[in-house]
């Protein structure tokens, strides 16, 4: 029936500007023993999500008359969910709009914020994927250096004292990706108001802010205040990715931007699952914390264990620490003259599977490579003592002791 | 604290092209009664809806062991819903990607597939969404013609031959939104045969495929057939718009394309939501086609009721039939005197809300503007009946009778 065809199928430049992944996301890495232990993703363990207090929620939304969480809903997201996390956030209920998760609040402002081509200033090391999510506005990057502090504000200042234009930066401030640190309350003042005086937009990406150890996290209000930040958070961490539910605290001049671009691309979050978190979080005001309260403590003994076994397995090979938060140890090789990348081949022929530190830098400066990122948050702890041990056994095949 | 900003906040070139809405889905435009009747939009009735059955599923995937649903899942979507859907579509699952609804199928469409400034041919009239859609790459539009067997093909073929290259064309072919055509199964085929000829993409949007009222729905083998069809469905009008769920079948080419991009905007669509519908439509193998012949049933009635009204209260006004499928009447003024707008203005001050046929046209030569776009899906009978008293009221104000 068919003719030929005359012209064949075009890719448009946004497509064809897409990289396959490299490293971290790379699915051909992927060839791992059936045993392995998987410490790769920032994966909240199901024990500590609320599965059952969500189906309650659920059959109740679900009950109401005209049952509204399945009809069409405001791009901006639902009442009381945004109500909730504006009292949350001590922002106005206008300056949340709900997204599909944090990732999603990223895209969002990348595709809200950017020109293409424009020049983005990054951490280094970098979270990967935010690198992918650039492609969408093709942007350049200028990678600023992240210390133990985070984000190295002197060396962005010294780029921008010395004429970089960046429209945007991009920082986890809170327990940072992959290296744990956290922007002191100084650093994010001065962050903003280097924002607010050359004239670019910080996206501040903040899916770990919750899952602090101890004392509680550093504020955010700075953030909040400025109308040169937007603001990403998300459920991901602390009621399980698979709802794909987040929100920004956006500039309110940005807002009906940002609803412009999303009604024209998936209309709105799902009004179920907007309806169904929404129930949880407002039919028993203390489930959200108390349910924080367990992870907190179950991530931080994990944490404790895991930094144990590498000392009791592999004595003296790691610099590692319990971080002060999150879902990752970032611990450094003390010995310069190993060799990492055969390291995590050792350790997958062993059956421990993690994101080497290698795939982490933006640019040139970081140590990066001589780390590993450990992700625990989803490993019972006598699997974090077994893969201890076979991260030892990997290690002594290259010092051979 | 905050020093002079030395830039003002750039806004980039996707969102300034973005227009403001005008007309359908113009906010401007609802100032209406508080007891008004809407017939606005393509609103599934809550109560043919399987609610509970839903809730159901829900408790049964949170109870599942480590809660699945509630993690990170693949891009295209989860396993058990992908191939309940391509068998249904007869097609192999690496051909079904998951999308949030409809829409989000044709967005996804248009950003793969599309170069900015291309031409795009389509409905005319047409779902004045999808042009708003079209921004998002900065498209041109060519008009096409749609009459009572929906697009026309041969003015389509006419301006192939006489030099115009689309880079796709978008229709309804079920129950086509606004004018209720279908097209027949030598129409898609010539569609089909035009569009591997001459090497342009099909957008075949068909939300209301599944809600015809006798007869069953026509093939749509020959688009799932092509590699120049990309057609689009969701769960929208049959178990919800508020899950925000839906399909796209794409040709199998550009499959990875539409996954590089989804996977830099929202990772995937809820596993949560996916998993609740897969297990709803694979638990009870019939449940599906149980609902939907209810929903038939009801909406063919609605449609007869509201045919029968429009006569009884406005004997020879309105040219009506009842559609063969789908949620929307679109009877057209038999007198060519009347002024649609100031009946629509009549009606909103009567308490009856509608779309006007002027919102549709896609460019000249229709008479949409003196049709009536008339939603009756989820309005019950005797309200129905009271609309049309109401619009009868408002025409008379106008003929004086």
């Amino acid at each position: 029936m068919s003719l030929t065809t005359t012209a064949p199928a075009r890719r448009p430049a946004l497509i064809t500007g897409f990289t396959a992944p490299k490293g971290f996301g790379d699915a051909t890495l992927r060839d791992r023993r059936a045993d392995a232990i998987e410490l790769l993703g920032g994966i909240p363990d199901p024990q500590l999500l609320p599965a059952l207090e969500l189906a309650d929620a659920t059959a109740r939304v679900l009950a109401r008359p005209g049952v509204p969480a399945l009809q069409y809903s405001r791009t901006e997201g639902i009442s009381p969910l945004r109500e909730w996390i504006a009292a949350r956030e001590g922002v106005p209920v206008e300056r949340i709009i709900i997204t599909n998760g944090g990732f999603h609040g990223l895209s969002l402002g990348i595709q809200t914020v950017l020109e293409r081509g424009d020049l983005v200033a990054v951490d280094n090391p970098v979270f990967p994927l935010f690198l992918r999510g650039l492609e969408l506005s093709a942007a350049q990057i200028l990678p600023i250096r992240v210390g133990a502090d985070g984000l190295d504000i002197d060396q962005l200042a010294g780029h921008l004292r010395a004429g970089a234009h960046p429209a945007a930066l991009y920082t986890v401030p809170d327990f940072h990706n992959p290296t744990q640190g956290t922007l002191p309350a100084g650093a994010r003042a001065e962050l903003v108001r280097l924002a607010e005086h050359y004239g670019f937009t910080v996206f501040a990406d903040n899916p770990y802010r919750e899952l602090w150890y101890q004392g509680g996290p550093e504020s955010t209000s700075v953030f909040n205040e400025s109308d040169r930040v937007i603001h990403i958070n998300t459920f991901t961490k602390t009621l399980g990715p698979g709802l794909r539910l987040g929100w920004v605290v956006v500039p309110a001049q940005l807002a009906p931007d940002i609803v412009a671009l999303r009604s024209r691309q998936d209309s709105h979050s799902s009004t179920l699952v907007q309806a169904i978190v929404g129930e949880l979080l407002t039919h028993d005001p203390g489930l959200f914390d108390t349910t924080l309260g367990r992870a907190r403590r179950v991530y931080r003994g994990r944490a404790e264990t895991l930094v144990a076994a590498l000392e009791r397995e592999a004595p003296g090979a790691f610099d590692a620490t319990v971080p002060d938060g999150g879902l990752f140890l970032w611990p450094r090789l003390t010995d310069d003259a190993l060799d990492a990348d055969r390291l995590a081949a050792d350790a997958s022929a062993e059956g421990i599977e993690y994101q080497r530190g290698s795939f982490f830098p933006s640019g040139p400066g970081t140590d990066a490579a001589r780390h590993l990122r450990l992700a625990y948050g989803h490993v019972p702890e006598a699997q974090l003592d077994e893969a201890a041990a076979r991260l030892g056994r990997a290690l002594r095949k290259q010092t051979g002791l």
